[in-house]
């Protein structure tokens, strides 16, 4: 068939495995706007070469019509901007056929940007005005100044997290610098919302230096009551985080450490109940000791997992391996039990657990078949995983990815919102790893341990009791580390 | 009476003259619960005693009643936090009345933040998520890595002000620092949107060095179509203004200096229309050269002014005097003609215009009445002006000041939303005088010529023409300057 001639084109193969799957998606959905002769046939001649071109209709939408001819916009979800101009292409070849207008619906979305900034108080008169603005808003300055805990009250601070990054460490595109960052932190923040009920605002930064950036964050820190960090390269974000926490009264979250962390570690614990095997039993094999990987790595270690072995651009970490940074020479202490120092094929043979978070189409179906029986694949990297998740399900029991149109899709929107909504309403002034135990924990009980099953390993985004879940696991363990939260009770008299 | 007897120990007496007013407002509002004997007289002595203590009632509401109680919520209006104390002490004497609570309205308005965060998208399924976030945001970002004008299109840029302090002046309190600043700025952030249509941010910085805010304010930039800042002290503002003025292609605005000459200028225009007195010919006497007080000079000097005396702490400002900033060597420079060395009280004598931006009760009606016929007075000292209006009105022919109980409320909401909805809709790279002289003649404008009179110089902040009035001045002086705003033109195909 002409779609999957498509589909053959847009992937590739790579040790003898098709290593790429692009399939169409919401994420690339256009609208083109068509007009046709008008006869019986001539919109059922396009649908099906759209179709043809390997692209599903999902709308059509007659927008104008006389005797001779329509004008339809006509909504379709393609692989990628590639396809999509194939797709186009397709369409002009046909006779009595003329492409109009070509919209792309994810940068129509972005037109104006994601998130506003929005009163929750009426200023229609002068009264409303005089209360919250000056005279009035002189007395709750004052307030704030005799007593500062009062701005957790009085002001936004109580439920408003920045979102900081400098753009070194986009998405998986890389150094792309702060503007083009904005899209993403500008999501981060719808999502902050929607899932958590957290105000969050983007922060990006135009400078990548480590002791600017530091300084920044600790400056602008009173308007929140939360950091989280994003998209920052390692090892520059290690040092970021371990100052701020050391300078801030706030909590300091890398979310792509300790969510991505907490999401492995809640897909661990179910798919190691699938399988049937102990945490402290099983080795796990770690692609990428990057910002992710770490963080994996200390979370597991510190819940007790039996082995691990690292495994990153230089090969797999071991003793003796020169000009170590301080991470790594961290990791290399505290995982490689038995010194393994070849490739990270010949680490998979035997291992339970593969963990990427590093780069695609590194590892074929064979490597997975040499992992031990009732094996456990992770292929993190984004879009495209470390290894076919189609050719790994023929040897794991349990596979998971990143993608969202695969099963056990591993996304940090299942921890970050929770994760600081609990902070948030326990007014913690640290995340620590033990809220990142009991987000895991709540995140893998979500599932409920009856309906746990290979393809059912994580929650879904969408499941409303997630984010509440977790937010009260992260609640109780700061309560209990430091006791009632301060003063939170209305009080309203001056 | 008894209220007059109230307000005559709220006010103070200096120079022979009333020198303070404190009448009730809704920005000391409270709302009292009592809890009264059921007998037909009991409410009517409840609201007689609050009337007596010189307060307004203004609602109340029976919560609960039973055969021998009412419970109601009484909601008057006090002079202050004093005053509110004493009406409630008023009703603690009676006999039979029982007070249970005192909420403060403008306290119990800002519990927990004036403004959110909201999205702008729906996130309903897996489909909106794919677009808002991964993996479709990912085009989204490179398009603007490649071309970073479209920022502009693609992201809050093209919407969004920060606001940004260091605290160090807030209102006319002093240096309270940043957290107590935050109800100032969150209250701006919501004025800019009810009044400008723009997303304005606040960023309360914990650092008062020059070096350290600018460095900052140019790093936070990218996010941003603008910066207002506000509350920063003179000299340091000057400086920090100057500095970012360089550095940023976004338009930079001290509301406190350039806000207030806006609103000054817009309104001594037509105050010169009621008098019948030309700019070009006029002596203005100006009391405080700080940020406001330079920037009022500074304005009015660029449209022409007669003559212009300024005094500050140190006296009247004349060529001689020693060990001057560069601020004030500039303005000993452009103003004083005949270079006066007197005191303030002598500089008034026969000038036309006064305009305080100082301290309270500096001056008495007397020293207004030695100023030349059919003289203008903007005493805008807040909450307490330079010389009490009632008595300032006895000799001169218009009387302004900042206070919303006074008629002229000279008020800074006239002119900062429109000022960046118009550089935010023409995409300037910076703000200019020309702008502000723009601006406002648009505010001045706005009156209707046939409008004008003593007791109506300016419009009123709810005054639906203002903003966009301003905003097209503003626009088009943009537009003139620079040619035609960067293509903002929808193009959404990738």
């Amino acid at each position: 068939m002409e779609r999957d001639r498509i589909l053959q084109t847009l992937s590739f193969k790579r040790g003898g495995t098709v290593a790429s799957i692009r399939l169409p998606s919401a994420g690339f959905s256009i609208t083109i706007r068509v007009a046709v002769t008008a006869d019986a046939s001539a919109i059922g001649r396009v649908t099906t070469a759209v179709g043809e071109a390997g692209a599903i209709v999902t709308a059509l939408d007659v927008v104008d019509s006389d005797h001779v001819r329509v004008v339809a916009d006509l909504t379709c979800d393609t692989a990628d901007s590639k396809h999509a101009d194939q797709v186009v292409e397709a369409l002009k070849a046909l006779a009595g056929v003329e492409v109009r207008k070509v919209s792309d619906r994810t940068f129509l979305l972005h037109l104006g940007g994601k998130i506003e900034v929005t009163p929750k108080i009426a200023l229609r008169n002068r009264d409303e005005l005089s209360r919250a603005y000056t005279p009035g808003v002189a007395r709750v300055c004052q307030a704030i100044a005799e007593n500062p805990q009062d701005a957790r009250r009085l002001t936004i601070k109580r439920n408003t997290v920045a979102v900081v990054t400098d753009g070194s460490a986009v998405l998986g595109l890389g150094n792309l610098g702060p503007l083009a960052a904005m899209p993403v932190m500008e999501g981060k923040a719808a999502l902050f919302k929607r899932f958590g009920g957290v105000d969050a605002w983007p922060v990006c930064l135009d400078t990548q230096d480590t002791d600017e950036i530091v300084n920044i964050v600790r400056a602008i820190a009173p308007v929140y009551g939360g950091i989280n960090l994003e998209d920052i390269a390692a090892p520059r974000c290690f040092e970021i985080e371990a100052r701020l926490r050391e300078l801030l009264d706030i909590p300091v979250f890398h979310d792509d450490q300790h969510g991505t962390a907490i999401c492995v570690l809640a897909a661990l614990t179910n798919a190691l109940r699938v399988v049937g095997k102990k945490l402290g039993d099983v080795t796990v094999v770690v692609s990428g000791a990057g910002a992710a990987g770490t963080a994996i790595m200390k979370l597991l270690l510190r819940q007790g997992v039996g082995n691990i072995i690292a495994n990153d651009r230089r090969g797999v970490l071991h003793r003796g391996m020169p000009d170590l940074t301080p991470n790594w020479a961290w990791l290399v202490e505290h995982t490689n039990r038995e010194n393994y120092s070849g490739d990270l094929a010949g680490a998979l043979v035997g291992a339970d657990v593969f963990i990427g978070v590093s780069a695609p189409n590194i590892l074929t179906g064979d490597d997975i078949a040499r992992m031990a029986p009732r094996s456990i694949v992770f292929a993190l990297a984004n879009p495209d995983p470390e290894v076919d998740p189609r050719a790994a399900r023929e040897h794991a029991a349990v596979v998971a990815t990143g993608r969202s149109d695969q099963p056990n899709q591993i996304n940090n929107v299942l921890a970050f919102p929770g994760v600081f909504r609990g902070m948030l309403d326990a007014q913690a002034r640290e995340f620590t790893i033990d809220m990142a135990l009991a987000a895991a924990q709540a995140i893998a009980d979500a599932v409920g341990e009856d309906k746990v099953n290979p393809s059912v390993i994580v929650p879904s985004v969408f499941d409303p009791k997630v984010a509440p879940a977790v937010a009260s696991a992260v609640r109780a363990v700061s309560l209990a580390a430091t006791g009632a939260p301060l003063d939170s009770q209305v009080d309203p008299s001056s």
